[in-house]
């Protein structure tokens, strides 16, 4: 019998600084995912920031004692509402840009930040170079729906994307389906205004025939509407950055507004009051369940190497299940599947004449 | 004195016949119109689809029993799943065709319809001609938000829109505004990926050059967010057809789901249900809240004349409230306003150099 090769670990970098609540959140987090065994035996996880308040940080949970936790010294921090070009030109001492550039160098195989969504998007686009096949990363949200989640991509890091942009935003977000949703096939659907041909222009025709194209490389189970994405349609919501970003924002916006009504309306009646008391706990699950990225994390796929966004006001638990969604996407060579799939597309792109 | 031009009233077609629940509650709203004073004393309203049966349903209002109300005969029916071209070709004796038949002859005004939407803007797109100066017709629904209502256009007429068009939306909802929520001056958002300049790509910069160059003849707020519209930014969110319908179908998709959820949750559990008899106004006050197209109706603007989409659920109050706002949108000279604004924006447009 052959010795398997010892298992490589996986190496994560955690951007510390970018967080409403602040590097002690972080930190926490980082003891909670050894503590939980989301970090496993071969992996490491290198704090990045503010590197003496880190170590004083650290000191105060007995999980980060141990040689697999490193630290790396960034100066700067990136605020919520710095623009993304700026960042790059002024805040290269920042602890995001300085995760990604580890990235960049193969110190590390993945970034995980609370930081600005949009300078991180656009930092981790121009530092870390695309995968072999791809053109521009996408941004993959994980969605609630009636029963379980669904991912939608891309949400906001392409505005623009081709119909080839598109069909890689499918098979990578279908791999990504497989880890993060563990579903063995995942659904495929593209999204559009309506499900008759010819509707939605040039561009999702194009895009709805190369998918055709893919065969059974992909199970791609043709348009989806607005309509049909909390049903049971699909597992992979396929859209450009635009579209996905202003349905993730306007949902997110909906259910703030459906939150702040029901506590003034509430307060406003004795009646509701008596009701909300009772109804307590099921709006608590409501919430819960509505909230984006509830998951805790969506990856920048499509990168040499894999950047996990975390919700802002992530607490530890977001944090540390944002990195169990970074190790899962790495595992299961998902990185050697992605490009093999790109390959397969970009052959399909090729193969398909522009008016198939 | 001189004597005042006797006003002329405004004439509008009721398809009657593409309804859930059928022609007996549209005949039911059409009383419920002259009952309430809706339809004024210069006004007449035509009743169109299947002559007898409607007649014999009028016969039954006291309210209809008056020189204003005309029948017209139509011997089909448009199903809410016939596909939109199937309906120009093969349904030309249906409710909805002969209605858009008689708003292209000038017979009628406008036409309000609860028809299967994609069916009636292909339709009426292709039937009733663009205003002068416009150049592909736009679908405004009212949208609740946390106090009052603004509006978005286009939800799904227009996939592809240019700059000029997302321009002419812009000034078409504006004006519509203020006929359908009273305000005199609406503040006019361009939907986004994000604020800072650049974001958005081409043609979302070009629009908001466009924008901005129109300078006191639009109250325009600038670029705003998925985040946004349910705030106090803006008034008239303008968007293409494609992100508005999807954004309008994500939404309603969502507002099913969370009913949904509320109603298995609070049948679940005892202390959910006790809590949901106390709960069912407030429940019931959001569902009314946020239901789209609530108030009724959701016109095609820019067309020569009033295509009025109503809810195809919409009962007798809700057809009432979609030929309310028609006629209001016909009123005040709006039709005039429209095409002033348009001249003028397209002089902006002729102006305004590609890269400014």
């Amino acid at each position: 019998m052959t010795e398997a090769t010892p298992k490589k670990g996986h190496r994560i970098a955690l951007d510390c600084m970018g967080g409403d609540m602040g590097p002690s959140e972080a930190v926490a987090a980082a003891a909670l995912a050894f503590k939980d065994g989301i970090i496993g035996p071969d992996d490491t996880l290198v704090l990045v920031g503010h590197e003496d308040n880190l170590r004083m940080l650290a000191s105060d949970h007995r999980a980060l004692k141990n040689s697999r936790v490193l630290f790396r010294q960034a100066a700067s921090i990136v605020a919520s509402d710095d623009a993304p070009m700026a960042v790059l030109k002024s805040k290269r001492d920042s602890s995001m840009v300085i995760a990604l550039e580890m990235l960049k160098a193969g110190e590390v195989d993945a970034v995980v930040s609370t930081g600005n969504t949009k300078a991180l998007v656009a930092a981790g686009t121009i530092k870390v170079r695309p995968m072999e096949g791809a053109e521009r990363p996408a941004l993959a949200a994980i969605m609630p729906r009636r029963e379980g989640h669904f991912i939608m991509l891309d949400v906001g890091a392409n505005p623009e994307a081709t119909p080839a942009q598109l069909l890689h935003n499918a098979v990578l977000g279908s791999i990504y389906a497989q880890s993060a949703l563990g579903i063995a096939r995942p659904r495929v659907g593209l999204l559009t205004v309506g499900t008759e041909e010819g509707k939605g222009g040039p561009r999702i025709n194009r895009t709805h025939a190369l998918l055709k194209a893919m065969g059974d490389k992909i199970n791609y189970v043709g348009p989806v509407e607005g309509f049909d994405v909390f049903g049971d349609a699909c597992d992979v919501v396929v859209t450009d950055g635009f579209t996905g970003n202003i349905i993730l924002k306007t949902l997110e916006g909906l259910v703030y507004m459906v939150r702040d009504m029901v506590g003034s309306k509430v307060k406003s009646n004795p009646v509701y009051l008596a009701g909300g008391i009772a109804m307590f706990p099921l709006l608590r699950d409501l919430k819960g369940k509505l909230k984006p990225e509830r998951y805790g994390g969506a990856p920048l796929l499509g990168l040499t190497g894999l950047v996990m966004k975390a919700h802002g006001s992530s607490n530890r638990q977001g944090i540390a299940s944002a990195i169990r969604l970074g190790l899962e996407a790495l595992g299961h060579g998902a990185g050697h599947r992605m490009l093999t799939s790109l390959a397969e597309a970009n052959a399909v792109v090729a193969a398909t004449p522009e008016e198939a």
